[in-house]
């Protein structure tokens, strides 16, 4: 039987003409081994920032609905020149946007959720044997008002699709080789791993190994559909992201230090119940994200609440936050740049005690302050001060990544 | 009651952000006169042409569906854009895509044909009291594939949704200040005329007056909608065109010339019935437009066929032609590019007997050959040699616009 194959390709993989007809030779080429395949694209390069940047011009705060009409174009663009670049190499080829290929979303305009997808055309033109050409990070809500699927979108799209056409798997090409035990970039020693499980690649993209968006490891998670990250430049395999019992027996699998995040202190809040969820919840109505919340008591009757937020959502937690501390008789709020988080994420952290304390010992060696701590099953994070960011990098990838020591322990 | 207007934008008039928002305010300042305003653009300047040259790069002959994909993303940016632009000044204002318009078209990629307009969409957002910028030269087809309308698309669009929601009057923005006699660059005596017949308007635009499209005259024509061509840098009344008894008493209109025709022969084609037929139905399956055609006998069962084409699409015509040449055993067919078009233009030519032979005196007394005569209840065309052209126009501006010689006649 004939397998069918979501790949998507971001941005920078058809940035230019010899880049989209890069992909269009591997498409074909996976159509060649009798799949039948499913691209899906994002807009070329700059484009996305470059309308941005267009609209801000006219409006420095237009209207989101409008955002999505003009940035949708950027992948529509890209979907029709990509078509093109098949049909010339003699295959066919068929561009949908995301309305047209059903994509029902929320009309939460630019960073809409996708709701349902009647699959119906694509399956018909997969059916006729066409490469199907989807325009990623796009949908419609239900008055058909084009929306946006915000940041990641486009992996979501991809992972969304091949749901609900049931593909076999989907391939997310990128720029680099696949899923590393840390950035590359910072750690020369960082290698690239064959598979990782979901849990562990939702806490890799969420901590800022910046691969994946979590939203589509989420949503593949959920029904179970194999997620392949590869590059588009190489024909290297890639990482496979599979359930956990498919995994190999590693219990890191990697280490990665986010730097886009800031810190938030509301000093002195007066200790009555439902202070701390006043503050939450007015930042998750306001679609801010916070983590790592410490609250620590000073005096009687008196707190301290720490949070981070991303980097840039900065600006708007803190209006959202002096806002409510206002209300609520807090005596001031502060914020630090300064900070980063480093983690490690593995399936193996849980069941092992060591590796907690050979973590903190790790940035007791290098004489770095721990700032927050937050651990789950599979992570362990701390916010320490950026200037040791990349110290403490290298230092927790090498203990835990490269000579597996803790492995080693065990072992004993 | 409130009055409905539609205002129609030109490439150049949307052609920057300075001359986005001179568009807002003309709209704005529509609406605030008391109307309900819809407003169609087309892609900002030289957006299309560039587009196409993307498309041209990746495949010398793109399809035509994907090649509609890619170009309607065109306006889709300057109906965004607009409508930041329209907000930014305090006024509501949504776009909307030609698709999302209920504009439903034919299926012939590039040159489709508006078949029905469900108006619900723009009369709810009327009703809701916003300003309703749309994206013209586009539709979808029944399988919701995005449509192109070929050129004049806009204009179309425009005289389209005018009829479909009952609008009072559609005004057709452009970079000049309405209808001329004649083109003011190549006769500098050319005025702007106030009012012309819809049949007029559409002789004059088929002629290469150029101001407005054939397709767009003949359904405001038959629907009897008040069109308006005006300029979008100046406050000049423009050029009303209406129906034949509204006109003023003036016998000649406008003097035209078309520099963009092709003539072509096709020589010795056996005298047989079905002959020209076979000819000229390829040409129209194919789409190509022919005019002007003139068969003479050169001798016993064998004719020459000769006809006019435009300048563009004279590749394809030759194709076509050559390939029915063979086919019925015509001798050769020969080409010549070096023609162009002179015309007058009035509901009073008909009516009078002397305009025909003052219209050839003219241009006998400049020593210049006729090469092929065509004549309408409101037109007379000659084709000559190109280097003729400005000179015939001159002065057949002068015979007939300028001093107004013929009603002088009339009147002794």
């Amino acid at each position: 039987m004939e397998s069918i194959v979501v790949q998507k390709y971001g941005g920078t993989s058809v940035g230019n003409i010899e880049r989209i007809f890069n992909v269009a030779n591997r498409v074909i080429a996976t159509k060649n081994k009798g799949n039948k395949v499913v691209v899906v694209v994002s807009a070329m390069g700059d484009t996305t920032d470059e309308l941005v940047e267009k609209a801000k011009q006219i409006n420095p705060n237009p209207s989101n609905r409008e955002l999505d009409m003009l940035l949708s174009t950027g992948e529509q663009i890209s979907i029709s020149l990509l078509a093109m670049a098949i049909q010339s190499l003699g295959h066919e080829a068929i561009s949908l946007t995301g309305p047209q290929c059903g994509i029902l979303t929320t009309s939460n305009h630019k960073n809409a959720r996708i709701e349902k997808i009647n699959s119906n055309r694509i399956k018909k033109e997969l059916e006729e044997n066409k490469i199907v050409i989807v325009a990623g990070f796009q949908g419609a809500n239900e008055n058909g008002d084009i929306t946006t699927l915000g940041r990641g979108g486009s992996d979501t799209s991809a992972v969304a699709l091949s749901v609900a056409i049931n593909a076999n798997k989907c391939e997310i090409y990128t720029d680099v080789d696949g899923v590393y035990t840390t950035d590359p970039r910072l750690v020369p020693t960082a290698r690239q791993i064959s598979k990782v499980s979901y849990d562990e690649m939702l806490e890799l993209a969420s901590l800022g190994a910046g691969v994946l968006h979590p939203r589509s490891v989420e949503l593949a998670r959920k029904y179970n559909m194999t997620l392949i990250v590869r590059s588009s430049l190489s024909n290297n395999p890639g990482t496979e992201v599979v359930e956990v019992n498919a995994m190999e027996n590693t219990i890191v699998s990697g280490v990665a230090l986010d730097k886009n995040i800031a810190k938030i202190s509301v000093i002195e809040v007066p200790d009555k119940p439902g202070i701390a969820f006043k503050i939450f919840s007015a930042l998750a109505s306001n679609n801010i994200y916070f983590d790592m919340i410490i609250q620590n008591v000073n005096r009687a009757h008196v707190n301290d609440i720490t949070f981070t937020v991303k980097i840039d959502e900065l600006h708007e937690a803190l209006e959202v936050t002096k806002k409510i501390s206002d209300e609520i008789g807090a005596k001031e709020v502060l914020c630090d740049e300064s900070v980063v988080k480093v983690s490690i994420v593995g399936t193996g952290i849980a069941g092992s005690a060591d590796i907690a304390s050979s973590f903190f010992q790790t940035l007791y060696d290098l004489g770095i302050n721990i700032q927050m701590i937050s651990t789950s099953e599979i992570k362990i994070s701390c916010i320490i001060n950026e200037d040791n960011g990349i110290n403490a990098l290298n230092a927790l990838h090498e203990k835990f990544c490269n000579n597996n020591p803790i492995e080693e322990n065990k072992a004993v």
